[in-house]
């Protein structure tokens, strides 16, 4: 949604750019899949049903992980082949690849496993969420903004949208966690002695500072003319969502 | 190697499709790491040495295999931009996507998981090995001839050749396995049961089919006017090989 919701400030063609907010949606839910194994964050519930590995084993769960990244990929090469996309596809593709990559969801989550149990300064857990969260949030609203061709200082400010909004999803999702109404197991962070933005600022602290996130990421928007309705109502959704 | 020298046979600028090349090697290198993983071959040695889960811990190498995949496809799709490759990046992408995807490795490798102890005929074997090994050979040797821009009939040509080697290769590691010269732990194959070419047609019949499965790739190749010299060898290596 976010993708398509970037690509709509530029352009009205919807269908070209479904494929790739498919492929994020894949690329997302495979990372899901693999963070919830008992070798890693060994959650056995993810939106309040069994993970993946709970249900169909844990074989079965890391190849449906390995499929849906793979697919993602796939996907958009053969939709921007098919469309004649070219430039703007591997552009888009390209930015996937980083937001996913080592330099920002395996880099997060492998700091985020080493984060268990230790002491962790605010800098730390900005620097996990940036990476685990943030990076794919942000990736998925500049590339609308990439397969529509968008100008450098439109893609500049999308990006700084995504960054605020990342950040913010990742404090709201701490609390839930904390709450218990993100259909995982209630405190699972806590248990697992996890670096959590509602251990380190409290809930009310949690919550301005996602609050205040938001405002920033909303000020992002004001250089554009087209519709930004959908990604402010997503900003705003964001951090008043209680599960 | 293969899609190197598959795409010399065409043009001779290689530094073009070098970031292609490695890759298929990165993409191979994932599924190599994330099939010795204890739930799914559970195999303790690669390439003579401590499986990567064996030495970084289950996390880190499911990790460093999700990290291979998707800097795979990132390094293709900045390559390809890069490079100003578009449709030709594109096409060669999707077709490594669908041989690694749900049509090709996956599936393989979750058939090759559900076969252990169970009964099994040749076509069961063959339609295992086209999937989880034959059809990165055969999309290593295709993607060459894409991004040379080759003709359809020159790359159903490479098609037949990679699909044909890509099945002598797979027998004759069965081979390796059942002798303890892969590097892997010797029998493996055999003490988890795995439908195998050795079981099925012995050391003897294994060597035969493979020259023979090697010397029919070979024929495919006699179309080309250009440098055939190293697909050649390879075919001829993938037989011979002893380890």
């Amino acid at each position: 949604i976010l993708l398509m919701a970037s690509y709509e400030i530029f352009r009205d063609d919807l269908e070209r750019a479904l494929p790739f907010a498919c492929a994020v949606e894949m690329l997302h839910t495979y990372s899901l899949i693999h963070d919830d194994l008992p070798a890693m964050d060994d959650d056995d519930f993810r939106r309040g049903k069994p993970a993946s590995h709970k249900k169909f084993g844990e074989a079965t769960a890391i190849l449906a992980g390995d499929a849906l990244l793979t697919e993602a990929f796939g996907l958009m090469a053969k939709a921007g082949y098919e469309l004649g996309l070219g430039s703007a596809a591997l552009a888009a593709m390209s930015e996937l690849g980083r937001a996913a990559g080592l330099g920002g969801l395996i880099s997060g989550q492998e700091a985020d496993l080493e984060s268990e149990g230790r002491p962790y300064a605010e800098k730390d857990l900005e620097y996990i969420s940036k990476l685990k969260t943030g990076s794919l949030i942000r990736a998925a609203v500049v590339m609308g903004g990439i397969l529509a061709e968008a100008t450098e200082s439109d893609l500049t400010a999308l990006s700084g949208f995504g960054e605020k909004i990342g950040l913010a999803f990742q404090i709201v999702d701490d609390m839930l966690d904390f709450q218990g109404g993100d259909g995982k197991e209630k405190g699972s962070d806590a248990r697992k002695k996890k670096a959590t933005y509602a251990a380190l600022l409290g809930l009310k602290g949690s919550e301005e500072r996602a609050q205040r996130l938001s405002e920033e990421g909303l000020s992002y928007l004001e250089i554009f003319s087209g519709r930004t309705e959908i990604l402010r109502e997503i900003a705003r959704y964001l951090v008043a969502r209680k599960g």
